[in-house]
């Protein structure tokens, strides 16, 4: 019999009641024959607060018994900014190997966007996670003083650009439109550029049915806000993708729909699936919050596990109700009550 | 007596086109007791390809000579992607330390917006010219094998943060809002992040009036989109500069009638000039390019020289005939013959 022993990380905020939602819907989906056990673990703020830690040894190797983790949100404003960052998500991340960063945009009917005419985007952002400006090479001299000299690395390798082009590649082959755009800088961050620009030239020889182009970055957000019809697949570097998925995600109906996930298509460490938006302080509590983005991550999660038939069972509910919602004001659980009788059908 | 000694680089594709109805509003606008001496350099592909040369020690030596540059655009597909860009564009930036680069976002009574609802646009982008990650400092090992290595070096330092930090500051004292925001992404790259946050910090003290947020550059985005209104001046780094101004223009009435100045504040060196939009070659020579952008650039040049009234001339005039433009085709040459004919009023 199959069974699905999933980590589960609420975190902060509003992390809480979109979480339980998303358990609410994946319990509701799953065939009955599959053993679903679950692992809530309490890392955010409140343990940091207590403890000093943010994610220690035994933590990862208590997380890395798990098929997958869902998380709702990590962060706080009491906690100094980027301490959480990077001693949590992107050390799961790097600790994981999560090199494909999945972002999907769609903007779904009957969804707001504060672009003009309703326009027609369904595309998905496959960012490297693991490389890029992320990876803390840097450092700083006379810091503090009016002569500081601060840097930042970059680290790109041909083994991580070519493993996450070669997967973006997958993805657009498996789409009807089969089209991919690679997103840099190519013309100013010259080696990096030369790097990615020559492996996805390189790649692109074995998918002879993907059609490929390339787009600065700084273009890209205009064609996302003038042309988002324009893409299909794209693939690009960890701080590129940061920018242009957020950018992404608010002309396609907001972060409260956008879902991700942190994958490492290997599965030799668990992947990790998140909504897009953060904790929001502001909002917890309330049952204020839209649990859709935590929905929908959860069927990315189970799309990474196999159970495509139930990923696309969520995807439909969500647009579904999406599409009925109109002006209507529901609680995070109403929705997350919804969601769960629409997938159980 | 007065005087301007202009250098003009028309430069490639609608550059030419844009850059003489630049002029032509220059001469409408100046006051007779001013002479307006120019000297046209052919910098570009045209020249790239006859020469191999890009920008020679003596063409900097002449540039020196002059006030001000006013550049149309430079780039064609027919030169290597970053050849041109490099060695001219980013080349005069560093030698000449325009390390202001002022890019203003406006949207104005009847300007299209691919977004709903026509929102108030008005904010400046005070975007670092001469460092971060377009320093150049990078390279790469075992290049074009399956065990390349490329990095890309992000430089920052206390001098180049704060003068532009002050700069910033300074603009948002003498507007009318006076609201500064830091964009940057400190919670990942903490090193150049800690030291942008700290000198912002340490600067806002000197400028009480000023009120200061602070926004990651993924999140910045989002605002752009759905809340450009909260922005009065931005200051950020080159790389997120880049990015964001982009969006920015393309929000707030398109590449059309974005300007910008790549401004070296100390008169050491000329500050140059230019619209957002590059060569365009697609309607290169087809009198199709609105020559708006170039003209707000020339009125940057003026303020930027002292003619602050000749200045707000040209953006009046730029402004009320976008208004009354409607859907009116007319050629790169006619809307230059009507902005002349405002400005001279
Ligand atoms: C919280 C932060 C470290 C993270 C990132 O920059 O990757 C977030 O913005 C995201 O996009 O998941
Ligand atoms: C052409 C390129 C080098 C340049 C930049 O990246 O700065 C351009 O995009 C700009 O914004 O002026």
């Amino acid at each position: 019999s199959r069974s699905i022993n999933l980590a589960v990380i609420p975190g902060d905020g509003i992390g809480q009641e979109v979480v339980a939602q998303g358990l609410k819907v994946l319990n509701a989906v799953l065939p009955q024959d599959v053993k679903l056990e679950t692992k809530e673990f309490d890392f955010g703020a409140k343990r940091y607060h207590a403890t000093g830690e943010t994610l220690t040894d035994a933590d990862v190797e208590e997380l890395k018994q798990h098929d997958a983790i869902l998380l709702g949100a990590i962060g706080d404003p009491s906690v100094p900014s980027g301490v959480l960052e990077r001693g949590f998500l992107l050390k799961l991340r790097f600790l994981f190997d999560h090199h494909v960063n999945l972002r999907p945009s769609k903007l779904l009917p009957g969804v707001a966007t504060p672009l003009k005419g309703q326009p027609e985007i369904d595309f998905i952002v496959v960012r490297e996670g693991t490389e890029g400006p992320y990876t803390g090479n840097g450092g700083s001299i006379r810091t503090g003083t009016p002569h500081e000299v601060a840097t930042e690395v970059s680290v790109n390798t041909a083994f991580g650009v070519e493993r996450v082009v070669r997967d973006a590649f997958a993805r657009a082959q498996a789409r009807p439109r089969k089209k991919l755009t690679l997103v840099h800088k190519n013309n100013v961050l010259a080696y990096a550029g030369h790097l990615w620009t020559n492996v996805f030239n390189q790649v692109a020889k074995e998918f002879p049915e993907v059609t490929t182009d390339y787009i600065h970055v700084d273009a890209a957000t205009i064609y996302l806000v003038t042309d988002p019809g324009r893409f299909d697949v794209i693939v690009t570097d960890n701080l590129f993708g940061d920018i242009i998925t957020d950018l992404a995600a608010a002309v396609s109906g907001g972060i409260g729909v956008a879902a991700s996930g942190n994958i490492n298509p290997s599965r030799e460490f668990p992947s990790m699936f998140e909504p897009v938006h953060g904790s929001a302080p502001d909002i917890a509590g309330q049952g204020k919050a839209d649990p859709s983005a935590t929905v929908l991550s959860v069927g990315l999660l189970l799309r990474h596990l196999g159970y495509e038939a139930e990923a696309a069972r969520i995807e439909e509910a969500v647009s579904a109700d999406l599409a009925e919602r109109g002006e209507t004001v529901r609680s995070t659980e109403q929705i997350g009550d919804a969601l769960a009788v629409r997938v159980a059908r």
